[in-house]
């Protein structure tokens, strides 16, 4: 088992990486302080790892939601049903929630653990590639609103997260695929070697090699972890881990939440940012082909939607975090390994993107 | 004007006490660090001082959304309507958002600034003498749950706090009794002088005489703001804060938000906890007739709904934030100006005072 820390003076918490964790109830003991428990997940993984889960809380009073599964349920009102049954269970403030599942269990459980009483604890137990190399690491709950992805949240961290590496054997390729593509971009942002490498064992990866996976899972939380602990609110190097997630979330948006996976969404975003940066002078050609391969291997999407025009896609840009007073912000690649902070980007050059990259 | 400090490190603000602040521009423009601003008030205030405010923000991009007024709005539905006009008018994370209102409003203003892109900045313009003495400072924010009173949050600092003294002549008489008895909260929990004083100038508070008010706003913020410096996330004696609370809670939730006035059932909760702490020995029968007595003068309720009896308020008191896994914890009152921390209490005697205490 690795133990990586997150490094956040009194909000400090390791990540656990291995083989096997879910059956250690020693783990969840250690980060559990009170008789109650409240285990959020979906009806995907609750059949699979519910079980297992529960298995360690023997000594605890604990309670479940089970939540429907997909993008499309990471609501504010499917979050409601989290307080309805915390409080219909009489749950008090020093009680712990679990959120076993994916990305969007992560970051609902997450937020609902932030807002209730004003704050429980709760305990990450990502059971995607997706939510383990990526939304379970840094603490960013929320939900999403019709008018934007993530609008809605807190930054709020939790006392550990549990990232059982067994579990990826039950995903379904296109979630390996769409976790893929935050690995990907750790390469990218800031570890041209992770890069190289990923490139190299891509295959290793699809096929599941555990000691593949279990390489990829550590380095690219070694990498959160890092960024994270050096900007826990995001008010600088920490936007750079949004790479290609403003396209990608325009993507989500305009497309109805649940049709791209969220790491489909990025792949294609991240091909858009990658293509601008080219037109920034800063990318060869030949890194944008790279690139673009490296998704494509991954089994990918890397053209955006066709019912997206650019007129639709800066209109739901308009809406995002990284934007100040209303104006487009976006991370750009100076070259591969390397990003830039939000970039008030050249809007001729971003309209040459959305009208010609991936557009037949 | 005073300028008291809430000193919370890297989060400290200031909280400007005095007449005619509603019209100093220079207040607002220093707090203030975007262009986009977003005015939450309600529809009793924002005809009376709403233009006032405007007329500071000329500078600024600003839009507005104005509520119903009364506790009955303070829902996760109504924040809601807070998040469509920003998203709609496509607000950026530097925006800032001005909570205008009483208690209602600046929690809900508050916790909206909290959840909104995870976190933008607000100041509160409290207008209520509850709000000016107690909500709006010490960056409490939340709403209600139908099974419970502000169960849904965030502790959420805001930039400044601004109260104008001069807008309480217009606030409504019940609205101002209200009021007072968080004032003579900060009495009985820690400051026996300023019980004694607020005994000796009700009428003049009651007669809205500027001088006694300005001085009754001063030294409570003087012991909010203190409190909270030593305690920002309640682990200790903030909770104190909440002497009569849980009992409060329990009228409001119990009676349906809005029946009452918050600070009606905490009178009502007061005299509720005073009559328990006599039963443990620590007050005396006189202690407890001054209270009682204080309230009343105030015109403020002293005996619980009829409708609820002890089991009902058992029941609605099994949710409360002191609660350690479900146990009812409560304030009491050593002596007037001497709070416990939350009190595992006697069930016995808590039972005694619920079904004798101010019961025909």
């Amino acid at each position: 088992m690795k133990n990586l820390l997150v490094a956040l003076g009194d909000r400090s918490y390791p990540i656990y990486i291995g083989s096997g964790l879910l059956s250690q109830p020693e783990l969840f003991k250690k980060h559990i302080k009170s008789r109650q428990v409240m285990v959020i997940s979906n009806s995907t993984i609750a059949p699979l790892y519910l079980d297992t889960v529960l298995k360690n809380l023997k000594d605890y009073c604990v309670e479940q939601v089970i939540l429907p599964d997909g993008e499309q349920y990471k609501t504010l009102d499917v979050v409601t049903q989290i307080f309805d049954k915390l409080l219909a269970c009489k749950f008090s403030r020093n009680a712990t929630l679990i959120a076993l599942g994916g990305g969007v269990i992560g970051d609902m459980g997450g937020f609902a653990a932030a807002c209730y009483q004003r704050g429980i604890a709760f305990l990450q137990i990502p059971t995607s590639l997706l939510a383990q190399v990526d939304s379970s690491v840094g603490g960013k709950t929320g939900v999403n609103h019709p008018l934007g992805k993530n609008m809605i949240g807190a930054f709020y961290q939790p006392q550990c997260v549990i990232a059982d590496a067994d579990v990826l054997v039950t995903l379904d390729d296109r979630q390996l695929s769409s976790g893929l593509a935050e690995v990907i971009k750790y390469g990218l942002i800031r570890d041209a070697d992770f890069f190289d490498w990923l490139e190299q064992h891509v295959g290793l990866l699809l096929a599941r090699d555990k000691t593949a996976l279990a390489y990829a899972i550590e380095q690219s939380c070694k990498n959160k972890a890092e960024i994270v602990a050096s900007d826990e609110t995001e008010t600088g190097v920490r936007a750079t881990l949004n790479l290609g997630h403003t396209f990608g979330h325009a993507i989500e948006t305009g497309t109805g939440y649940g049709e791209y996976l969220h790491g489909e969404a990025v792949a294609i975003g991240t091909c858009l940012a990658a293509d601008l940066s080219r037109r920034h002078g800063w990318l060869t050609d030949a890194d944008v082909e790279r690139i673009i391969a490296l998704f494509k291997k991954c089994a990918l999407p890397v053209a955006p939607p066709a019912q997206l025009d650019a007129d639709r896609f800066l209109e739901l840009m308009a809406v995002d975090k990284k934007n100040i007073d209303g104006k487009i912000h976006l991370i750009l690649l100076r070259k591969i390994g390397l990003a830039t902070l939000p970039v008030d980007v050249n809007q001729e050059l971003l309209e040459l993107t959305l009208k010609t990259y991936g557009r037949k």
